[in-house]
């Protein structure tokens, strides 16, 4: 029976304070990071300061990738790690700097098969709340069924005969899907466009430390509009938000394409 | 003091709600998915639509492995990758696919050594509930002692001491550990028959991207009855669960190592 | 409205029991383990078998790494692997061990750039009861601002011309950060020790799989005072850890480092 006056003491611990702490919590709008200032500082005050000054104040003010593409990144990184504390904060930074709700709804769909369908869960449920929160309705969202984008069909025959050849009898499924699910339906989905597709997959790919698919996607990234200095910059994103070691194991292959693309380019 | 009549106005969020959607989760039988279509239509209506249609529709129901195997393979990277959310799901999948409770018991026990304690841990907090709801206890579970399978002493022999002559100075410890914990324990305990053990190995290998593992631990499945076909296949599976990037990572190893088997089969 | 006399029933489940379960886990101090024995023994008495004994009661006793030592290594692996669930655990086990409030939020500050900024704040947000039970002030922890360890200018220089020549092209924001804000900031404040930050960063490495990096700060680890024997129980406290493959993935490169170390010093 409820103690009608007071509140509840259970255990000890006030039915008060537990359903403070929890209202206050699911009271506060998505848009402030899950922590504040205050509760960082009660645990590191120096990480406070690293991240208000260093990272907010500085890494995202730098000139060479724009806020749109950084919370790209950044929000890759966050699925593809599976890294829900944070999603909401950086699902309305992302909003608040130009992502739509479809390409949004894109990235977590990509993700679905680069970063595996429970991370691509994990999103989906993180980022409800803040659909909700900003009235966004699937009305907004691409359908399931849509109009493709091109398919650069001799590119693609010569992957796909790549792919066969090596692994068609290693792994008939695998290939498969890959052709038909990924490079002839998903990457053919326009809600997201193919340089910020490339951009979430190469985010991917680096935040996971999984450096060999990176010289295919980073030139698919490239072919489709990243520029150098972009891809540079996305390194510097990566390193802060996937931390130094994947980005060290990753800047080798970045320089090779580079330096692949550059002598191609002049003839090398 | 509660406000008897209307629920409680905190920060502008109702008891009511707070509680509804905190109940309307705890009453959700573990067997249904996390997240219902709906929800994840209000985010990706394109992913809802993979997930019916090309996961669940397709992809569980190829023939090359079955159901129960597929829950295993699952299950491994679910723990493997730290990822519970939908843990409660793909295990009551798993017991109506036939997967024994005891089974699932001695797949967390085993990733507490190939993926970490602290996944094993959280695995055991995700299958609690579910165990409750179906009424499973611990009498169906396996005893921490158990009658041990037979040890083939020549090959762990052999094993060990390879293991010896490479790291018994740099890492004693795990030397050791390799030997008295995982070979010539875990490894024999009957509660997961040998071939399904492995599969779990392989599972979280390629999940975690330890490529350098799987050829070991892949031979070890199939001289305990994994065909080639189920290893193929595991492949398709792992791809929707683990990500693209970690099967294109397997899958030169899995070549290599059928490649190696059929050539020792055939005498070349 | 409220049923005052006996609790709400909501969607069959009793609200007493909602709040019952969410309190019993509010008001258990943070220095029991989130799953109690009781509770392990429901899922896989095994598990929980190995972990009294051959865990906590064998691997933890070892006399060739402190019980300091092995805390500060479980907490770098629970944070680099975002494993939040047991760190009030183990925050706990590292503070009775002797590892001070400072060092924590120092060694959470360290991960933000080795394992990401994102599981940096899962941790802030996973240790602040801990610290909020045990009565620990920011008064006891590091300010953002202090007093540098001196530089060795010729080391760094070094360091710094060999990045920079291999990406300063490539990647100059990261080549930049981590000159300025790694080892000419991060790695000299005092407020842990240097052995104790590259022990914190070369567990991170092991147990996220970057096995490049393991090198260099694997050799800065024992230059600042880990012996070759801390070094090798560092493993196996990480096989339990971080998993069985990490740690063999690890091995070679570590046995690597130990020849030329040894070679070094005796002049061969």
């Amino acid at each position: 029976m409820w103690a009608r006056a007071n509140g509840i003491a259970l255990g000890g611990l006030s039915i008060f304070a537990l359903l403070g702490e929890a209202a206050a919590q699911a009271s506060k709008p998505a848009s402030t990071p899950s922590l504040s200032s205050r509760e960082i500082q009660m645990v590191a005050p120096a990480l406070e300061n690293y991240t208000q000054g260093l990272l907010l104040g500085d890494v995202w003010a730098r000139p060479d990738l724009s806020p749109r593409d950084r919370s790209i990144v950044t929000l890759a990184v966050l699925i593809a790690r599976n890294e829900p504390l944070e999603l909401p904060f950086y699902l309305n930074r992302a909003l608040d700097n130009g992502v739509t709700p479809g390409e949004i709804s894109e990235i977590i769909t990509h993700l679905a098969f680069y970063a595996g369908w429970p991370n691509a869960m994990a999103a989906v449920s993180a980022t409800r709340p803040v659909f909700a929160e900003r009235k966004i309705t699937s009305k907004q969202l691409p359908l399931a069924k849509v109009q493709s984008l091109p398919l650069d069909k001799q590119a693609d025959d010569k992957r796909a005969k790549s792919v066969d050849e090596n692994f068609g009898k290693v792994a008939p499924g695998v290939v498969q899907y890959t052709t038909d699910a990924l490079f002839r339906d998903l990457w053919l989905r326009p809600g997201l466009a193919p340089r910020d597709r490339s951009m979430v997959t190469v985010s991917a790919l680096v935040a996971s430390g999984q450096v060999a698919q990176i010289p295919y996607h980073l030139n698919r990234a490239m072919d489709s509009g990243l520029t150098e200095t972009q891809a540079s910059e996305m390194l510097t994103q990566l390193a802060f938000y996937a931390g130094w070691p994947n980005v060290f194991s990753a800047m080798p292959v970045f320089k090779d394409i580079f330096a692949k693309r550059t002598a191609g380019a002049t003839g090398k």
